[in-house]
């Protein structure tokens, strides 16, 4: 693999994972330096090709020879793992350039992490790695890690090795990745191979995505991160890895507090919650919040299919925590149905008769193997579940092993006698008996503490189920949408006023070039314009200040609604003068919106605004305080797909309002949906568009239609695409 | 204490936990027994006064001398421990009221629990221990333990010993119990005492809770139910207790799922979780969700001071673990703030460079022991932060001890500077050294294993010191309501035409005798009287039908609102009667209702249910489709303090609609508030009155009181007011 030439496909990531010639460059004799450790760490690993120690003042380190500099080493090498100081990394990796090594991890820290100088050095480093071809993993990290018992590569700092199994983690956090890959064997969590990304100035999450895909070695990715690097691309790949293997995320610096710590840690970029909770969404990764949820999350998926529906069966030898179990299957959503009348009896055919049978299946506290054996396999060949929890509480330490070889019995029994696959999830609660774990026949049965974990994880497998299952569906285009005009009218109030707020003729004519209907009306400048467009709209009318200063009109009286008579517009366009005149603000003035009075559909709301990493954010939600106040609204990140606009439509709380909630009727909900289509075009499509509001939009009774009865819409300065990589 | 008369006081509770002489009836010679296994744990535990076995056909069992009966033992018995199969249950209880035993602990199960001649033989069973005076604990239980130094009782069936501490804990269910009990040393969670109530024929977690009240070995008191025996009984001595002891509370069986398993599990009674939840939050118990989050808090609450405000520092020596904390602190409304340059710079000049200082503080993976310490201390003694969370990943297995040995360092050195009681929480993610306890002078430190409990267990301690700090307020008084007029109507109607809906004329009666002012209006039996009332009232107006059996108008069209003209009522008189009369429903049409047109209030609701268990349960929420489609309700239980009424109003999302939003002015609090007590009053004084809903209500502005639009309100035949102790 040496001297192949490296490009940016995931075949130069290979001799990250498969390299034969480890080169480990600041391995010093001082057994705490960390170059020291990596190479104890690739010895007691039992690393399956050859390590080349280098140092310039040794020439033997822990019983290996070394060199004095890696251009002194004879043969190629395929993988440098650098630990020297920051100031002297430039020279090594011109030495790797000079000796065509083809990847790289960085383990130093000292660059973007701590700002300043340390940003620019990280920059030259870039520069260089990219200049020379070279795949770089880090600055600022751990190391990396291969399972596979072929190649047994442990090239971090800590000599823990986890089990060899079916899980792949990049984690940006170095304690991070520590604490799991420590907590690996206790907890039998298998891993494939493990990254600790860094600063990840060459290599990110997303290229491992892309090697994890095809890796014949890996079924389930985690990911510890703290910034989404270039989101667009982690979507495309996310979702498309996505449909073969889960990925899960925790994704940190989620809130305002946890942010500034993320910014001080590995110079991660501010982003907002909402912008990664959407994507996620979109792209089907299942997002963890706590460790906890992450590692149950990866035992569960990696060891047990995904169940086919949410029906649990529950098998316990203590109530109390058999209930807690039913409870938390509930909250997740999941049902824990009663069993048929057929296998209650066939449970009492064995249990003890003071034994609960319905569901939790209680088989009290003194069961025998036998009894647990046959409880198991008799719940796990009904039909009437589609996943078995089992709750076990240790009464006495010598029942421990009966019982555990009893649940063991009944799995295997139940396997082998129809190919039952239908997921098993432990709770054991034995104490002094903790760890134990469960694998029957190569098969890991992932085993909890705790009753109200198994549920959490199988909400989780069924959601992530649910949305493998829908196709992603197309992002439409729509013909009869003229965005040239949109661009000219754009660059055009740009250039004349520069960022700002488009006027209310603006607004129009730009919804105009999208075909978006907007309810009939017009600007008058003057009372009696006001009075003869509404004379031509027929009466009764709303009069609105048009102005593109003045955005809260509701707040000052601006907006006149159900006026009946010209009297009636007469009075309104004074009244908002006289208000405006009495504010000092009678410039910012336009003149009136006079439009005829809507009614009679469920107002609505779809907006959009910018994230700086992200790009647009579309949202939507129930016009009025729903969106303001009760928080009921729903995001997404553009482009959209018709299947993102759907789910956005139906996430909100509301939604029963949309489909003829007591005597009103459906909404054209198709409609709806075709605006937030048409708005994250015309967002993707126009980058200078900064803020855009339509609210309130009617949504008309089904086959209707809506009306668009307000808009906002405000321009700034073209940005960069931020989240290069 | 043997021969006093028992009473129903917590004088009557303490042979359970200060025996001198034990009996032990039904201990067995074969060592699986549970007796034998009851009278080994009581001799393994070293209880410092006389254990006698009962048994007919044993002379000594484990080495002890045994007794054929209980009559047979020749002096008082303090506390009989019974383990014999339950149709001999009764003639024991015979023996110790012969022998004037004060207090059974009933291990047998086969009662209640079985359903059936259970359910009777209980009943017996309960009548037997009444008429004696003798206390009985369980049946259906695990016994108990008390765990002070001089009396060391356990005469449970497993022989784990928790530590000696200030946690009392009480269990419905055996299993919870012995996982709580036999995890309190892993932990470090310290016991006072533990009783298993099993199915509280008699002793009931309220009489536990006024034992422990008074106990002064308990600071903090955990429960386990999955019934609330007396609810009412429950709030006054849970608010009252709670002003000293905070009270963590597992209900289990919280939703459909986990309530079947708990019915089948001891005989719970279902009841309402929202009731549950009202109850809870009226008198501050802190409700645990998961096993974790219970033994987490009893940990915290036990050891730690309550923080005197939400300012949280972080001190980590990993980036990673520290930016989940930070995550956490802020998903509870924590506040991690930025710390002062002074501080900073204190930090600054012990810690290494790339050391970050703002909050969280990442010491960095290597620190010493001595920057640990200087670390710890100078965040405790900064007045910029009212607790401390520490979270450490071990990066060597070697540098635990330095660091443990540090933060015990910092934290005593922080204690004896200043006296500084701040709370210290830690997370200590060290693999292989997870267990590791941290006492410091006695004090000891709550140590988790993931950094997102820690800010959790904050939450609640800070949400019940601002319970406790607050006063529990009146339930206020209104001489203006005539319940005896109320009442007199409620019973008339119940009479003439029993259970059901009361007419449009009853409940405007109903509510005229509370004095809760409706909008005014009056029945019409035909357009022409329509037409009269509205004249008489001025355009615009409402119409709506008036009938008691017709409960869902909007939906059959039978709301007409806004009505300008003559004519117009006319029509919705017509109209509504054709509805009917297509519906074949004209007989339930008692007329027509005419109203004044409101506006220019908020619309809110206030309703009244009647729980079986609970009794009757106010709900609050804005009028429309807030309570129904989005579920932005709170409820309380009655009777209402002041305090109840306004949290409920203050409790809904959309309460800032309430307060002035945009141009709108804030509307009558008080009046509304002055509604929740009236109909808590109300419902508690007519039980007949089963449903209540008085929908829309308008709230006006500030000093203008309300209107109440429409109301609805139900009668049942008087039922037996439930959970009867």
């Amino acid at each position: 693999m040496a001297g192949s030439s490296p490009d940016c496909g995931i075949d130069s990531l290979k001799p990250f994972f498969y390299p034969r010639r480890i080169a480990v460059v600041g391995a010093s004799r001082t057994p705490t330096g960390i170059g020291h450790r990596i190479l104890e760490s690739l010895q007691k690993g039992g690393f399956s090709g050859t390590i080349l120690p280098v140092n310039p003042h040794a020439t033997a380190i822990a019983g290996l020879l070394a060199f004095s500099s890696l251009k002194a080493i004879p043969d190629p090498v395929d993988l440098a793992v650098i630990a020297v100081p920051p100031h002297t990394v430039l020279s090594v990796i011109d030495d790797c350039a000079a000796m065509r090594v083809p990847a790289v991890v960085l383990i130093t820290a000292g660059f973007a992490e701590t700002g300043g100088s340390g940003t620019s050095l990280e920059e030259q480093l870039r520069a260089k790695v990219r200049q020379h071809g070279i795949r770089l993993i880090g600055p600022n990290c751990f190391g990396l890690m291969n399972l596979d018992p072929a190649v047994r590569l442990n090239a971090t700092y800590t000599p823990a090795i986890p089990p060899t199994g079916r899980v792949a983690l990049a984690s940006e956090s170095g304690g991070m990745g520590l604490a799991v890959v420590t907590a690996a064997s206790r907890l039998n969590l298998g891993l494939s191979s493990f990254v600790s990304v860094g600063n990840h100035a060459d290599v990110t999450v997303n290229d491992l995505l892309e090697y994890w895909e095809q890796d014949q070695a890996t079924d389930v990715i985690l990911l510890y991160v703290e910034t989404v690097v270039n989101p667009r691309r982690f979507r495309l790949i996310a979702e498309r890895v996505g449909r073969t293997k889960p990925i899960v995320v925790i994704k940190a610096g989620r809130t305002q507090a946890g942010q500034s710590a993320a910014g001080s840690h590995t110079a991660a970029l501010a982003t907002s919650d909402t912008a990664v909770d959407a994507l996620f969404k979109q792209c089907g990764a299942i997002r963890a919040t706590t460790l906890e949820e992450f590692l149950s999350l990866a035992t569960g998926l990696s060891n047990q299919r995904l169940p086919s529906n949410r029906r649990i069966g529950i098998l316990t030898n203590s109530g109390g925590p058999g209930v807690l179990c039913a409870d938390s299957c509930a909250g997740e959503g999941l049902m824990v149905p009663e069993l048929s009348k057929k296998t209650q009896a066939a449970l009492a055919s064995f249990l003890p008769p003071t034994a609960a049978l319905n569901n939790p299946v209680d088989v009290i506290g003194f069961a025998t193997e036998e009894q647990h054996a046959q409880a198991v396999e008799t719940m796990l060949q009904s039909d009437e579940i589609d996943a078995l929890i089992i709750v076990h509480v240790s009464v006495r330490a010598k029942d421990n092993d009966p019982v555990a070889a009893g649940i063991v019995r009944g799995i295997r029994a139940a396997r082998r006698a129809i190919g039952q696959k239908k997921p098993v999830y432990l709770c054991w609660m034995a104490e002094g008996d903790l760890d134990r774990t469960f694998t029957i026949d190569g098969e890991i049965v992932p085993t909890y503490r705790r009753p109200d974990i198994p549920p959490r994880i199988l909400r989780h497998a069924l959601a992530y189920e649910a949305w493998r299952r829908r196709p992603i569906g197309p992002t439409p285009s729509y013909a009869d949408m003229d965005l040239s005009t949109a661009k000219a009218l754009c660059a055009k109030a740009l250039l004349e006023r520069g960022s700002g707020w488009l006027t209310t003729e603006e607004t129009h004519a730009l919804l105009g070039a999208m075909n978006l209907p907007l309810a009939q009306g017009a600007v008058a400048t003057s009372a009696d314009e006001a009075v003869k467009l509404a004379q031509k709209i027929g009466y009764p009318v709303a009069v609105k200040l048009a102005s593109h200063h003045i955005l809260h009109k509701t707040e000052i009286g601006a907006v006149r609604l159900n006026l009946q008579s010209e009297r009636d517009v007469r009075d309104a366009f004074e009244a908002i003068r006289a208000r405006l005149t009495h504010e000092n603000k009678l410039d910012a003035m336009e003149g009136v919106l006079v439009q005829p009075m809507l009614s009679g559909g469920v107002e609505v709301m779809v907006g959009m605004s910018r994230d700086p990493l992200f790009g647009p954010l579309i949202a939507f939600g129930l016009g009025g305080i729903h969106v303001e106040i009760l928080g009921d609204v729903q995001f997404r990140v553009a482009p959209l797909t018709e299947r993102d606009a759907a789910d956005m439509i139906q996430g909100i709380k509301g939604y029963r309002l949309l489909t003829g909630y007591r005597s009103r009727p459906a909404v054209d909900i198709k409609g709806i949906k075709e605006v937030l289509l048409r708005i994250a075009l015309l967002a993707e499509a126009i980058p200078e568009i900064s803020e855009l509001d339509l609210n309130p939009i009617f949504a008309l009774p089904e086959g209707h239609g809506y009306k668009i009865a307000d808009v906002r819409a405000r321009l700034d300065g073209p940005k960069h695409m931020a989240g290069g990589e």
